[in-house]
């Protein structure tokens, strides 16, 4: 296993990073990139155990409901690229087993990139989305064929892709990118059906990024959550990228170009919802802090919106709790949770998302913007004045309250919060998309079995032409 | 065990029973009532087992997850006054349980009275809600003092209570009236603190229906599910009833006051829960099968309103088996379900039905009301016509297609659909009550602590002045 | 014009009518459809003076904005029969106007048609939505070709029509049937491209009637609204009806195929907007009575939902006024609402009505459903329990709580209440034509306009590189 | 009049301006506050007339509902001050108008302040919101009597007055502060209420600002709209400040302590509206815009989303029409709008403004947050790769596509985003009590009625016992 300096120093390889409008040589000195390496640097440390056999909990494939709920429940305190890296390998596992029975070959390769990367304690990244140009084409039909990866060469020992992937989410800061198909892909869509894993420094590879982080003029005190918390969010070019044969997981079979997806789905989005529960208990936390800290807990209307916030986290993780209930297991043994719940779940939390966070504006009040700096508090000229208005009664100190106001615009009306308002929404594709995975995995013919006895109705299509079945 | 047609006779005890102006003298004979008799009868003959140690599976006290699970299921295949029986006894268990250490004497009573029920093979209602009177004051401050129902005499075997209790589902076809407080009584309530079992045919005891049965001008056809399944309400008045003491569970004591109704309320909305799921998937089989019949099923606005009814549908799914999964366990090992997930659920279910509801009426169309009568379908004069016209394609012609409109109109926007868009809300104690339920139930401090740590506040209250944790 | 009593005379003129299986050899004597009869005889009675120059106000053209909204205004206080035949007669002046520069002559008949009936005090109704048969099939392609209302033959003196048209409200008690295409008719479809007014008793015409009417077992008390309220749908068949030359108003000319549709829609959508302003007010007013005589009408999450109530009801109102404020004017001077207001306003109050219901119900309690009768309450057997029980306190008499309970159920949830929650969604066309009718009146352009400036970029496209413009 | 320079110097006054912890000596030369100071100094060059008549048209009553239009369609291009000035005297003549039965002194006062402040041509903000501690307690009751605004000296020539108000925008760069009661004192509080007009540079005033500026180390158009339109919020001290007589305009008269709210309430939400039409047109016009540019504009869901974003834009701009038509004029013939039609505008477009932004950001996808920056796009080592991924088809290139993506994120997912989230639901007081307004202007008594009517009953609460009304 590594070290968090191990790790630190393993992403000085050469990789061609770029923000801002300028080269970023080194990630981990670059002021706008390096909070999220720092973050998972201590995730390296709090891991780290010494000698040949130890390897991290996140490379490990749940077999049981339990193990699932316990990997789960783990995930939740990991720095993002470990997330990533759980819940890409539980895909390329998954994949694997799906592709078995058709491409044996590819199977194995996945297994063994998955008993590699955990040999390496390495950190990957999924990268799926392309650049799509004009959505209302398919990807041959592009003027550019190139706005969605596809394979440009093939040679014996390798294949050459061209391409970019966008939305890659610690791209910068991860060793490996996990390539896959956006979607299925049809006859004449050869090219566009490749799945691979390259290193982030391989040559030809590109990274430009953007953030969220938190405004360097003010203090961090301003920003209590997003200066601990920080995304980077890759844009991932592909210039003639070479992929040697292990690393090809696929390369023109158009019947598993959507496996990868399908498989990154199911885990991604459960760890969505996962982390979903944790956001909305967070709101609801947020929300009677401040109602209390106002003094408004006990009036009604404050109560009813925090009542709607709590059902809203219940039915959550009602999903999550029945998302893993009824998992269901590959050939290998391997947990697949379901995915209906999942999907509902997901949808649920994401489409009722704004109006959480409409509700916790409304409980907290216009001094989630306007409350002055935490540096006025310290200020002598103005200090006294906000200890003594921004104060609301015994034991609600300013400090507190100003700081309950800063994390509250942080989390969910600053820079990071508009990130959450439309990643809640696109992670994992999009409400839409989720709506229609609820109802690809829903039983419409138990369904309309119902509604045919409810008719009175045969299953067959007869009508009953006498529903005195009231009678005796 | 009884048969339908000993259950039948066993109404005919006496009853006081009245509808639409008039006495009833026969339950079994009155139009407006008979339909729920035959439809329990038809309950016992299918449960029907000879010898004395037969007895119905609705007396049955589930012990573990799986043994709920399979309760639970069974329900939805029973008569009202069954499934009533079945929550009104475990209701009674659970609160035996809850009173035990205070009252053994009031717990024993509670077991022997399950296992007279049982081996009498009768069938329960609960009786909750008192007239009420003004809402904005207490039991013991209503000009009359009668608005809730009170002991107005206490002898050494037993008591006498006056009073009426409204909305009671089924109560002209049961046996007996389980009664309990409305809520949680206080100091001076204490003759309003009164729980007991009482015959429907106890003299003193009138019970006033209402029924939406369906309109007895038209013919059943035109009712495709209400001429099957029908309910009848009653307004049940005690007039100064004797209640001997070995029928009564609660006499003036105020700290149980309300543990009837939490139990019951646990009990009444995992069934509604249950209930709900398949109300929700009956939903969405009807608007896909009529979406078929009408050749939209692949547009794009109604495939996602059926999209978002199935998300309906699998939340309250997903509310159901969390609540069961997450069940604990009294002392005897009796099994409870969790109420937060429970009351989630139900919300949502309620909540959300005048939705679903618009969903489906907006997929179907104008001619869930205005498609002529089956009647006018066999009707020579008219018959061609209908058949001509309603008719949308090979595969379907106008009897099955009319029969789906008449379906939609009758079980969601005609007497039996008004029925159920206020008992979906009502039952349980309306949307307010359930929001406060699972507020009641959700863990506020976890809530809160992720709140503090999202805030840099220390779980003491401490504001971390230094939030440069992102430095090494 | 006519008396109430030469208008129920005039409806024994031949017409072919059914219901529930049986013909209907006189309207005003049938049970289930005489209600509305005689509301429209009280109406003509209402407005009848003697004198050839007399002629009822709802054959008037408003000519300003004032005119306008005195006509909707009168309009609340009119029968249905009547409101149709003043929306139908504006929507074919409409539709003349635009005709008159491609087609002069079909000008000149509708506007002799707008005359004629304006001297012979009819009742029209519009007949539109066909059969439509396979929904995803355009008219031509149906297997059957009569699915959409056609031409079947010219002659020199006229033409003959088949076909049907469904959900006709009023069209067994009115004197004429309006015909128009449902819809914008394409090359090869110039047959179904038909407009025309044919008597309800022309050789041909059968009307297959429905009805939501009380039912007859139970006394009208239990039913306050519908029974003086009802409403006749008739399925409309025309088989192969002949129309003299000068009732045709379309046919075969496909440029104005939708022109009769959208004139309609015009009116309509007006007419139901100033109707639902109305229906607003009332559940407004119902809630507002039912928790005051209740006692809730002081409890904060009650008064919230009748504010959520009032607010929708104002927005309509503001939809309504503003449609009307904003009206144009034909070059005849004929005044014309305002499409996008009307539809924005029609949509709020048909996507929200549901929900209006359910706070409704959510405030009045399960006693909507089952408060017994009125017979129930003169019983002398049950009436002191009824007055007892029903009661709420001084000035709260069961007599009175028991008929807004009546009320509740009979206007909500009820028959006439399912009608409601279907008709308030498809008339007119459905949520989704109405969405779309707003879009298409929407100024898209200035829209664009506004978001290009906020983007900083010009309206020719050009990005402007430099936004320093908060420099001086 | 002044020009912007004169402007600009007249901020140099001795103010005592506080903003991140430290003093601001100067405004316009602040990094974080500047932006506001220059926005209003284009602002006064834009007006400037020369000559000792003129004045500013934001200093105009309007007398009829032309000039009241006119008088808010001219907002839509003011800057904040400017608006706030023009609002605010409105306000004070509005609030004169009421008081002057009961004290004419008071009326003169504001209306010589009014012709003041033309003739100085100074900006003015109103001061209401106070710091308020715990909100279940009244301000006499807090355990510090100054957490409300209150007269701590009262002498012969003015009064001293000690508190602090919250969230005023723009305060730091304005003239005079308009103090008022932030609600309705009761008796015991005449001490708050207090109104008053104060200069911004009066000893004892110091005001510590909050903005949400764009962050400096990024280029000026990351931020495309922020960047120009920028609002900083005061914090405003009173430290026991003097006015002079001339200038207090209520000081203990309990029964006008609510007039000036009211009357502020009136003008500041029908300036909200009038922009929240403009906000709702250009959220529109980015939905369409990214479709447009993304190749989606005539997919379904799309499509049905932006035609949901119409539909809102089209309410709030009905119901800003309808508080204009509706106006009332006061005895002097100045203009008053409508208030229940103004708040339940504001209402809509402040409760469902969450979920057109997720609309808008479930349209426009995801690199909403990862485009990278244009620097980036200007930086040869990753333009090129830009130019070729971030395009879409002919005619959306690069930089089109990522001003659209980074306006959007700016507009609506980033701080200025997350301010207009919160103020959207604040300004004017927060959703509740929006409605409660709507309510208390609503004819509740007129819906009482039609719902009476609807019931059968008198208006004097007769229950009708025959409604055979069907009946001739």
């Amino acid at each position: 296993m590594l070290t968090g300096d191990q790790y630190l120093e393993s992403l000085r390889d050469g990789r061609r990073l770029f923000v801002n409008g300028h080269a970023v040589p080194d990630v981990t000195e670059e002021p706008l990139l390096r909070g999220g390496a720092l973050a998972a640097a201590r995730g390296y440390d709090q891991h780290y155990q010494p000698g040949d056999d130890a390897f991290g909990p996140y490379f490990f494939i749940p077999g049981s409901v339990e193990e699932l709920r316990a990997t789960q429940e783990r995930q939740l305190h990991w720095d993002f690229p470990t997330i990533s890296t759980s819940n890409g390998l539980l895909m390329v596992l998954t994949a694997a087993s799906r592709m078995r029975p058709d491409f044996p070959q590819y199977a194995e390769r996945a297994l063994a990139y998955f008993e590699e990367s955990k040999r390496r304690d390495i950190r990957i990244v999924q990268t799926i989305t392309d650049a799509k140009g004009n959505r209302s084409l398919p990807p041959a039909q592009q003027d550019d064929p190139d706005l969605y990866v596809r394979i440009v060469d093939r040679g014996s020992d390798g294949i050459v892709i061209r391409g970019a992937k966008l939305h890659i989410s610690s791209a910068a800061i991860t060793h490996e990118l996990m390539v896959m198909p956006t979607k299925r892909m049809k006859p004449g869509e050869e090219d566009y059906s490749v799945a691979a894993a390259v290193p982030v420094n391989a040559p030809g590879v590109r990274v430009i990024n953007a953030s969220f982080a938190p405004r360097p003029d003010l203090d961090p005190d301003f920003f209590p959550y997003s200066s601990r918390h920080v995304m980077t969010e890759g844009f991932v070019v592909f210039d003639d990228v070479f992929v040697p044969n292990e690393r090809v997981f696929l390369a023109g079979e158009l019947e598993h170009s959507a496996t990868f997806a399908h498989s990154l789905g199911l885990w991604e989005r459960l760890g969505s919802v996962g982390s979903y529960v944790r956001l909305a208990d967070t709101l609801v936390g947020l929300a009677q802090l401040v109602a209390e800290a106002n003094g408004l807990q006990r009036i009604g209307h404050i109560k009813d919106k925090i009542a709607e916030m709590i059902t809203y986290a219940t039915l959550i993780r009602a999903g999550f709790e029945a998302a893993m209930h009824h998992a269901t297991f590959t050939p290998e043994g391997w947990a697949s949770p379901d995915e209906m719940f999942t999907n509902a779940a997901k949808y649920h939390a994401a489409a009722q998302f704004s109006l959480m966070v409409r509700h916790l504006h409304d409980i907290a009040g216009g001094a989630v913007l306007t409350a002055p700096s935490m540096a006025d508090l310290r200020n002598p000229e103005t200090g006294p004045d906000l200890q003594k208005y921004m104060r609301t009664m015994k034991g609600v100190d300013a400090d507190y309250r100003m700081r309950l106001f800063h994390t509250i615009r942080d989390f969910t009306a600053d820079a990071f919060g508009g990130w959450k308002h439309v990643t809640v929404i696109q992670a994992g594709g999009g409400l839409y998309a989720q709506k229609v995975v609820v109802s690809n995995h829903y039983d419409m013919d138990a369904a309309k079995a119902l509604a045919l006895e409810t008719a009175g109705i045969t299953p067959d299509g007869k009508v009953l032409t006498s529903l005195a079945g009231a009678e005796r």
